[in-house]
């Protein structure tokens, strides 16, 4: 019999904290204990758990006493307090905020693609952003199979990605926009009803966005390859939930779109989905909900030597985000990893 | 004093026909009499043109008789089969469908581009594919300036370009879904609201779809460089007019992105919006209703030696479609072109 382990979700309210809830109970993470914290204003709310409900509590710096792993999704700022005193307290944090992600000494986790990173942690494990991690379950086969040299890829990001306030704003401005009425904007910039935003997290100095940076770096420390050459255009869209990506890639030896369906379709994680004459590729609408990555659209791009071009679509709350979160977990368990290394 | 044409409009009832017939009034294109022609079933129906309202006749072989223009937009078939008609009755076809595209003996005309094409004509011009107008008039000041080699496009593509009935089931499904019905699809093969199709147009043998293949051979036709490399990827959003473009563009010399923003802001039709500090980008639907192609997002790729990644957005019925219909008639009429070579 496993070891059971006092679990605590970090941000157990939000959109990312619900689907790990619902998942450590789906894939039976041996548990002898959920801890859900939040803000204050959320303490005293029950939440549910499998059949069960749990109190939330209110997160603070004694919080993690006992707790052997903590789940965070409760935004940058909160990690960057609360992650070090968890871990100093003997709790190995997986993190689903960019605080701690390219931190040197931090293991950037995708259990499919580079699990013997797991084996070097220190107390803190990171979570990709959500955009990367389907596009790396994807990859990997082929940059194994014939070296991926660069990758031009455009998002097609939905709205649950921002979280419950971003669901509610899309429903509400469809709603403003029936009634005759200006879609009023207080999440994002600009009205995202029937529109695309060009624009996903802070601008940096070179005019790409933070999320299309970490597209770039992400990608280069999951996979391990510091020379593969990424450039995203990241690109929120008026889809609830599930993202897409229009993924080109070009590599270094020839890789037929056969031979990349057959190493995708064999891919733990990866549902090839792509046959044009019943109308059958990924959709965002049918990813939702579920856990798999789902790659289509595999045909050459002719305009290189050894090209193809991808459309990746996944939950991004769930491989996005909780999935791949507890995926971690579970591969640290099967590790012996559940344990601050001092 | 101008010459005055007897002008039809092909197609006069649907979603490109409504706007061209506004255009033409909006631009004063010197007409003496407006032929309105569409299928029996729209005969008889008053249709407004500027101020006034023209009857609505059947589209027949004796239609084009005394008229000496005639913008089509009423599908493949009817140009395929009315176009020659047409013209062979001494009427100058502007048409809007794919059926003529790629006839070597048709110039593909986008005025602001290669308007030199025109000079050709035998009674038959192009109207290009709506993403590809937007694209190479973005593109094509930057190709004078340093030679494009490479283009990478993803699109972001409105369902008005599927025409007033996809617009319909856009609105319909929302409300199925609000009401907690399926969203029935009839129009697309899968539910549109909320969600992103990856398939416009028809699959070709090779696994693209004819639309991603219009914007590889169009390109090229209208830059005039068969050498020029395209690679498309075009996808439906639930957006209801107005297209948006990812571009990823490789150049044989290099270009910063302030040297691209003062040739774009020079370039006769775009307007430049790219500030990110006051949150400044091409959107769909400020786009909309509005005659101008808007870039922005203007960055360097590092991942090659001279890239640049840029965001387009136009109103495909207006740039995409209407209005370079309009602005082709206006280079004709300029020129002395509106009559059919013996």
């Amino acid at each position: 019999m496993s070891t059971q382990y006092r679990v605590a979700v970090v941000g157990a309210t939000g959109a990312v904290g619900q689907e790990m809830r619902r998942t450590l109970a789906r894939l039976n993470f041996p548990i002898s204990d959920l801890v859900c914290l939040a803000s204050a204003k959320s303490a005293g709310k029950e939440l549910d758990f499998g059949t069960a409900t749990v109190t939330c509590q209110e997160l603070r710096e004694d919080s993690f006493k006992g707790v052997d792993l903590a789940l965070f999704s409760a935004g940058g700022a909160v990690s960057t307090r609360f992650a070090p005193i968890a871990r100093d307290s003997g709790c190995v944090v997986v993190d689903n905020s960019s605080a701690w992600r390219m931190d040197p000494s931090v293991p950037l986790l995708v259990p499919e693609v580079n699990p013997q990173d797991a084996d070097r942690h220190s107390g803190i494990i990171a979570n990709p952003n959500c955009s990367t991690i389907q596009m790396v379950v994807a990859l990997k086969p082929l940059h194994d199979a014939a070296r991926i040299t660069r990758v031009v890829v455009s998002t097609y990001q939905a709205v649950s990605g921002t979280g419950a306030k971003a669901m509610a704003e899309l429903r509400r401005q469809v709603e403003e926009l029936q009634r005759g009425t200006d879609a009023r904007p207080e999440v994002y910039p600009h009205q995202i009803a029937f529109n695309c935003l060009p624009h996903i997290d802070v601008f940096l100095d070179d005019g790409s966005t933070k999320e299309e940076q970490k597209m770039v770096d992400e990608t280069r420390k999951i996979m391990g390859d510091s020379t593969l050459k990424v450039t995203a255009t990241c690109v929120r869209v008026p889809v609830c939930n599930g993202h897409s990506e229009s993924v080109n890639v070009e590599l270094a030896e020839d890789l037929s779109p056969q031979e990349a369906r057959a190493l995708l379709s064999a891919t733990p994680g990866v549902i090839v989905e792509d046959d044009p004459a019943t109308q059958l590729y990924p959709l965002a609408i049918r990813a939702s909900g579920t856990d798999p990555v789902y790659v289509g659209r595999i045909r050459r791009d002719p305009t290189v030597t050894h090209g193809l071009n991808l459309w990746v679509v996944a939950d991004n709350l769930l491989k996005g985000a909780a999935l791949n979160a507890v995926q971690i977990a579970q591969l640290l368990d099967q590790r012996g990893l559940i344990r601050v290394p001092r």
